[in-house]
């Protein structure tokens, strides 16, 4: 096997980090946990793993934390941890949507950086009130929109910047999963349950479950702006009280002199066949892409009048904005946790140049509670613009 | 090779056939005597080619058509040939758009059966007044809808009338190309000129031309009537006078208590990677389907919580209904030409069965000038929600 | 739809054409009669299609041939329609192998053009014979070695011809199927029973009826002339009398100062999963390139150091030697039935100059009785190798 | 998104681990450290990095070693390690073949479980003779062969065991990459210099490079042991002094009453197109299965005579073996980290097990220094064979 590369760092140390959520059972939590391992900038030394108290020290201990950095109560971790010396410079939050505002806010408020899974809260207000709070604060947060932490999807975004697409026309963004079918919501699958509740999820079902992460995916590659949307949303489940598909007509908005973007977003948990589709295309004047997250080592892309050509992770064409997010050579592929590790990655560089008191690498990408905002906005039009019988919604 | 079927057919006496359109050098005209020929139903014995006298003369000639049964005009070839004892019994329509009404007109009303190129008129007037003279006529008309004539589009049909998709929610339909991305129109790419020029078309461009085989696809396969659409379509190439570039949502009418099933239809022009795109996927209550018209052999199919499967054009899993279309055995693909081929052998079996004077069998399936009216009255709903800001239009 | 080509031929009067066997049942018969239709060369006119004398008639009944015109015998055949006026200028032959060299001779010898089906003849001394009777006729011998009129294939071997793929190393074909996985030989099945009767196919099972297309392709593509063989051929199928399976390895013979290249080629009949899996891979040191007979509009080709791209038929980058046997544009998938159809209008192309008594345009390519001999000797060098354990034997 | 499972472990201790090789530059080395942090069980705590004191420091350092941890000898490691108290457990060799011997020496001497790279050794006596040393050790030794920690190369191996193919009749495996189909090696690349050296690689280039991938991958989803192979070996590259393509036949020993299974194992370094192309079918009496490296969360399945499938891990039909090796849920594309990990994972297991003096769990699978002595003998007998024109070897 010929390896021919690394992302490895150049060591500093590695940065302590807490989670609030993720206990026995919340499974997006050893996600985090395996991201933050892969490459080495973090220590994971306290938690707030679950407001049960019993729960959070079994997980706690499970996980080999010492029990004095294990809470139940994500406030309590937050007061006393920005206290200790060796206290945690960064947390991880894994709960329900409906929490995240007020963990954050805790963290920031005591300069405690935000590692913050998506979206970014239930409600628009509340992200509002989150992006005041990260904003005012000394400290960084970063939204695991882990997506964008693919080579190939920053190598899209790359082909995009240097022009080789052309004029962006059409941006097709899709994300469909198959797994609620049926209403498992009711027979007590605890993912979906929370994901179909409105007071822990919010307003929008699979549109802030998975719409928010394809158009985030769409806006990250393109670098459009969303200027309206138009969507007709469905609860194709009996009983079910937030939608299940998406369907949503996306119009960017022109830069110069370009006639403006134009653009079909869907999401569906409801599509036999799906495990996890997510796949984005966009077409403009001179060639189209298509990258499709199952396969996530692919990148095909055509230029007008040429052939369709696969461009693979660190293969040939595959270029600087994909190689220092990549670890191995083309050929062996990474997958889901090495694209979550890159986000937490990501953001060890901005922890660590924050540190020194020097300027982040201007190569370094993560997304921001900006987005964060922007994916909870796109979830409350969408939803506006169907109750509107889809009439056509400002972002 | 274990050769397991054929659809040649039992002799009939072959079918008189003439050919409005077609001369030399419009290439839809080759592909249509190709698919009368293939299965061996149909003699083409007349012609009008070309409105141009010499063009339609040496157009005969490099066919092997008789002179005396070479005409410059479809309606002199129409009142000839209803004389004639051996004159023709069907003709074959390929001009632009805007000739298929008239020419129509002239054969219906004298008996002799039309089989003609899609869409259907180049606008719902014509569309409606058309289907008017074919069901006051004797005769049959054919519309070459010739995607549905893949086996495996019947068989994804038979799927569904059979309930191996439970109920259906969503239809996600698209017909991307990508030969129209810059002005080929005004630098004399004939097959480009006609398509664009409104005169020739009619109102819709990438909606008319591919467009309503993709929504008469979609009907075709799932059954449902359309209730409603909203579309949002583009002219992205400066100076293009028709939409090259269409986005549509659709609503379709409800089947007795089920939640009515939505789609999102995406026809275009102008996306570089794509030189024949049509993709269908249908999901329902017990599993989703998908099929690609560049590797029409293949239906995948996936029973919800089962694993995908691949049925294959008469392998393990293919039905009665695709058996019935098919030449030859699994894994030795049949294409394009053989799909169309199928449409004129629908044809023959329909035009066989009315000359005997028997009850044509239920099994024959080929797109009817309802059909056609259909497809132009979605092309210029298209066109009315676009122009009122994708407003929800009626069909 | 933009259609952008035809292989419609400029009129040449239609060639009149017999077959010998293809009588009712006798599925490979039907593959002719529409390949010879498709390009509307030929006119079948006569025909001996089965050796008993009813089910002769009704065969030819059944294709509307007249009685006059409809033979049990081969030879009354050949001697008839030579005298007559308008007798066949051609014939084809599409019985079992054993026939061949038999039916051929009667045709030849009387000047008539004989397209046979593969493999030449059931054993080697027969298809020497054969080539002498062939090169001492007036006539043309065609062989339908069916795969190479895959436009694609075209494609290859001229890159191949154009060193786009430098010096040739490495050739991988394979042609596995799993229609013979169970002993359906014993319980009836036609076409099975005769492929694996050694007095009907001659010494080879697999390596006769499938191994013979993939050498014979791997031959037409690289035009390398293979030197050596070294088989391990298995008749897993308890009871079987062939091989049904092969495992070969190949040398070729060096094109002056380069490394001889090497190869190995599979062909099976129990290989689960496979339909009629044919698959080319040829490595050189500029390039690899990749062919599947299931999906044969694509042509895989990656130029060393490069991305690898999709050739598509005529599409971009795609050639002169595969538009020439292209009848429809990119992205409409020509299928089996068209390349098949390519052999014969190879063919009428070169008895059309015969008769006109020019040269052959040269760029006219058909399988000759050479390609089959070397067929048969391919065959029987692999069983004479696996009897001795798998030894080297030369060609 | 639905993550459903983990595997990240009940919490023991973590390992303390030292690594051999893999300094600055030595780019196995990370794979290895990652694999060793992903599931948690290792903690890398000493270094012999390089046998260059200078680099042994700084790279110790780089990865934030204690300086008192860091070797520039693997004897003086092994020595004062097996002393410490809190000395390794376990060492990770990761360093060209010719060391594999030596080193693991010093290591399993002293009780101290080794973690290999393969292949074993550079020749079959040291091979030999580090078994000795292993066997009579109370050490534990694994072999890093990686892709047999892949998800769905367990759910093949698990299918194969249940007899859901019957029995195996063929196994085609082929690993062909094309970064060295030019003499690389001669212009300073490092890996490409070591790897074409016979003193440091052994007498097998891309025998013993990949070679022993595909044969132990075979071996290890069959279970079929090797009875004897014939070989063509070439070293196509001008100057290249190991083999760069390896074609080799394979006959398998019968189990009980069944027809001996044969295969094909090719091996290539120049074969353009291919990154690192690792793909094994195998085809029984009942089915086959196709498994691809480059995609490794799918398993194609095609039972006789019933649509092809595709078992995605953790999707429906993936087992338990599978999913006891995996860590997120289907959808979520797991890698060749991944798969490392899993070798890693299971090493803590077995060492775990060694440690609380209880027996290994039976699902505890990694390859072993049978396994290892198997791959070398292999190398040898491609070597010995090709030597002799391709002669038969008994392994």
């Amino acid at each position: 096997m010929a390896i021919e590369g690394s992302s490895e760092q150049t060591r500093e140390p590695r940065i302590r980090l807490g989670m609030v959520g993720g206990g026995a059972g919340a499974f997006i939590g050893a996600v985090h946990r395996i991201a933050a391992r892969i490459d080495d900038q973090f220590d994971l030394i306290a938690g707030a793993l679950s407001s049960s108290p019993d729960k959070a020290v079994a997980s706690g201990r499970d996980l080999g934390l010492d029990p004095s950095r294990t809470y139940s109560s994500y406030r309590d971790m937050a007061i006393r941890e920005a206290k200790l010396k060796n206290g945690i410079e960064a947390v991880s939050i894994v709960t329900p949507n409906h929490v995240h505002y007020d963990a954050a806010k805790e963290f920031l408020r005591r300069g405690i950086h935000v590692i913050c899974d998506k979206p970014l809260t239930s409600n628009l207000a509340d992200a509002k009130k989150l992006k005041k709070v990260a904003d005012e604060s000394g400290a960084l947060f970063i939204l695991t929109h882990n997506y964008t932490g693919y080579p190939m999807v920053r190598q899209a975004r790359e082909m995009v910047e240097n022009g080789e697409l052309g004029d962006i026309r059409i941006v097709q963004v899709e994300y469909p999963q198959d797994w609620l079918t049926e209403n498992i919501e009711q027979s007590g699958q605890k993912q979906a349950a929370w994901r179909t509740d409105p007071s822990q999820s919010g307003a929008g079902g699979s549109t802030g479950d998975i719409g928010t992460h394809a158009y985030n995916l769409a806006s990250f590659v393109t670098g459009l702006e969303l200027d309206s949307l138009a969507a007709d949303l469905d609860s194709f489940v009996e009983g079910r009280r937030l939608d299940d598909n998406g369907h949503v007509l996306l119009r960017f908005k022109a830069k110069g002199k370009e006639k403006p973007a134009k653009g079909m977003l869907w999401c569906s948990q409801v599509a036999p066949g799906h495990e996890n589709g997510l796949k984005l295309r966009v077409y403009g004047t001179k060639g189209g892409i298509e990258w499709t997250q199952a396969d996530p080592n692919y990148l095909w892309y055509t230029p007008f009048g040429d052939q369709k050509r696969l461009i693979t992770r660190n293969g040939a064409g595959s270029g600087a904005a994909a190689a220092r997010v990549s670890r191995i050579p083309s050929g062996h592929p990474e997958g889901y946790l090495e694209a979550f590790a890159t986000i937490y990655t990501e953001a060890a560089r901005a922890i660590n140049a924050r540190k020194k008191g020097v300027a982040v690498d201007p190569a370094v990408i993560y997304p921001t509670v900006d987005d964060g905002v922007k994916g909870v906005a796109f979830v409350e039009a969408c939803v506006a613009s169907s109750k509107r019988n889809g009439a056509w919604v400002k972002l």
